[in-house]
């Protein structure tokens, strides 16, 4: 078998086997494919498609490329989490100790931010000292301890999917759900997991805009997930504003412990109820419960007795971070930033938010990242004071900019301002869980 | 622009425009397209094809790469053929001198041969002495001396076509008619043509194996190379036995001495009437003839005068090579070979001939390449003494096989006598030139 044959398979449209599969993944791991022949295979698969049990074949190739990780000396459910991606997404740092003070192990390997959308380890290290670089011992022993971890890959976590992702993003071969689900299941199905839940956005602030789309995505990573031994549902949730108050990474940590300490006002309020069904979706996966209504009540107490806000101590402390935070929240934001007020340039319902441009804009300032190696500025942000169907008056304060200069408003302001599209009748809500997949 | 956005177009199946492509084969020439973008592309091209417009963009962009001959300063029309390709095809050894007899001037830039079909300077370097490596200098003053000239490319000749070829073998994106005729196209017309006529082979021995296939590929090469603006006929031509008598480099140098000194036997005939035909077409276009009668009386003329065997020694003697063959050709034949007849199995009519495998047998003895870095044998050959439709009684010589040793027969023989299947009735004759397209 060459590379040649197999790239003239699936040129054809016909379907590769596992042994092709797996053939295919060795060479790109062991380099004996060269870039010139993965990315033309890509391209083949991307414009041919790949059926279920390749996508399946693909994802366990990739998830076997590394090393997995293996859980099997802590008793505890093993589970995770996975978003697709938005603006203000930050449900990660309360999912994971609310889910650890259930008795849950959660093992997140996390990303970084890129475009319009945040990542984890960029929000985490926005307090004081957090370590997000361990060794798989160090991570193992965190989990061990505390019941989560989160921290980046290291070199030999899932090595085709990095080869491959960085030829898919030179190539124009990023957006196939089957080598997004491949991407995304093999990273997580390498964590060792008993049960994932994926938290698939749809919507104006989504990669996938439309919700059939997204639809499609949750259906095929769940059944790769279950076809590959891992209990996996989904929910399809709503991404036409961002998620919660605040964007930004120190802003949107500061946002995660008012949550955890129960002092979370109306605008943090829809984050946390994403946050809690993705838990309870972990909870009744992992027998913990037998409902939603029995997990609710569980993650309600752990939340209003303060057992995930210790476990979340706890996690920052294994971390090195500065566990102060966890009282004096607000010594996570910086007191040299300057605030403008985005204000409503008529009155009306906002009928509708530009939930990417708002993204973009605060990534632009230094919140995120244009390229890889953009550095980030943790501390820019923005609130937002109102949502969807709000009903505001000229001159209303729609959200506030919390950046370094006069410079960065007018580089942005504008930007934020017409994000809103204020219109005179009251549109209906939008259903916050869209769907879910199980 | 970034590659990735000519990508997206052409993976999405959109047409890519003049200056599209342009900034695609400019990539590939300054290099900074990556490969794997380059084969990207090409997978997206293959898949989603090309239409007339973009094939001859490529086609012009492709030309352009490099240095484009100028002939200008010579006053005779500059002509050329090409063939896709065949076994025992050794008809520009005919058509040059013969065309630059009628006062046409023939660049004609030349390769070698792979797999089963042989190549042109393999050919010639079976004569003593004979240069085909040619700076454009020498090319040049050799074509006006003489009317002809024949060599292989050099470097600057259309550079993006050598790296798109190299990286289409490594990525399964060869067989596609778009990209085929770009690749031969744009080399024919960095020539500075005035006419070109192309030879599309169609049978068990060519690239084209299916007559349709023929087609398709014969018009899209006529129609590229008129749109342009060189004049452009192709015959289709049959390739399901052997062009001619010999297969094998002296061997088929010999039998064009053989024509061009009017000493052809029966079994050579076929190839000088391939030959002939096509130089009728240059002619009619070049203006030096008006009809097919014409012409053919004309070349008919050329041939019994001895004034295209007067321009193959002069040619022959410009490029350094031994002169002498084109009196005494039997001199290019080695002696010490041994002959082995391929004998009839039982009698009937020969019904079939697996031309490439003889073509491949020949090959893997020597007398061609599997690999291109292969080195070539040119005394090993192999002497068709029968074509489809012959009487054949068991026993009788079908062919001969000129090898090295014995072992060489044992490896090859049989397959020789079993690509001739003997059937009880008679087959129709399949017609030589099967169509012409203008």
């Amino acid at each position: 078998v060459r590379p040649q044959d197999i790239i003239t398979k699936k040129r054809d449209g016909e379907r590769l086997s596992q042994d092709e599969i797996n053939y295919f993944i060795r060479g790109v791991t062991d380099e004996s494919w060269a870039d010139y022949q993965i990315s033309a295979l890509i391209m083949a698969m991307f414009i041919n498609e790949l059926d279920l049990s390749e996508q399946s074949y693909i994802t366990q190739a990739m998830l076997n490329s590394g090393k997995v990780m293996d859980f099997s000396d802590i008793e505890l459910p093993i589970v995770d989490k996975h978003s697709t991606g938005g603006v203000g997404d930050k449900t990660s740092l309360i999912i994971a100790p609310l889910a650890a003070s259930c008795g849950l192990a959660v093992p997140m390997i996390s990303g970084r931010g890129l475009g319009h959308t945040g990542g984890t380890l960029d929000k985490l290290e926005s307090i004081e000292g957090f370590n997000v670089n361990l060794t798989t011992v160090e991570f193992k022993q965190i989990v061990r301890e505390c019941g989560y971890a989160m921290a980046g890959q290291t070199t030999d976590f899932v090595p085709a999917d990095k080869k491959i992702y960085s030829l898919r993003d030179a190539t124009a071969t990023v957006p196939t759900i089957p080598l997004i689900v491949a991407s995304i299941m093999s990273k997580k199905l390498a964590e060792g997991l008993d049960s994932l839940v994926l938290d698939v956005k749809t919507g104006n602030g989504a990669f996938m805009r439309e919700f059939k789309d997204a639809e499609r995505l949750a259906r095929a990573l769940v059944e790769t997930g279950n076809s590959c031994g891992v209990k996996t549902q989904a929910l399809i949730t709503d991404m036409n504003q961002p998620l919660g108050k605040y964007v930004g990474n120190s802003h949107e940590v500061y946002e995660c412990i008012k949550v955890l300490r129960n002092e979370s006002d109306e605008q943090m309020k829809p984050m946390l109820e994403v946050s809690i069904e993705l838990t309870c979706r972990l909870l009744i996966m992992s027998d913990v419960a037998k409902s939603t209504g029995e997990a609710r009540k569980i993650l309600i107490e752990k939340l209003e007795s303060g057992k995930a806000l210790e476990k979340f101590r706890k996690n920052v402390e294994l971390q090195n971070g500065n566990p102060k935070i966890c009282d004096k929240p607000e010594i996570l934001l910086d007191k040299d930033l300057e605030l403008f007020e985005i204000k409503a340039d008529r009155s009306g319902y906002i009928g509708e938010i530009q939930t990417e441009e708002i993204g973009k804009a605060i990534s632009s300032i230094g919140g995120g990242r244009t390229k890889a190696d953009d550095r980030v500025d943790h501390a820019v942000g923005y609130a937002a004071l109102t949502r969807l169907c709000d009903e505001v008056k000229v001159g209303e304060p729609l959200g506030i900019l919390y950046c370094r200069n006069q410079s960065q408003n007018e580089a942005i302001g504008e930007t934020l301002r017409t994000a809103y599209k204020i219109v005179d009748t009251e549109k209906n809500q939008l259903e916050l869980i869209k769907k879910v997949i199980t």
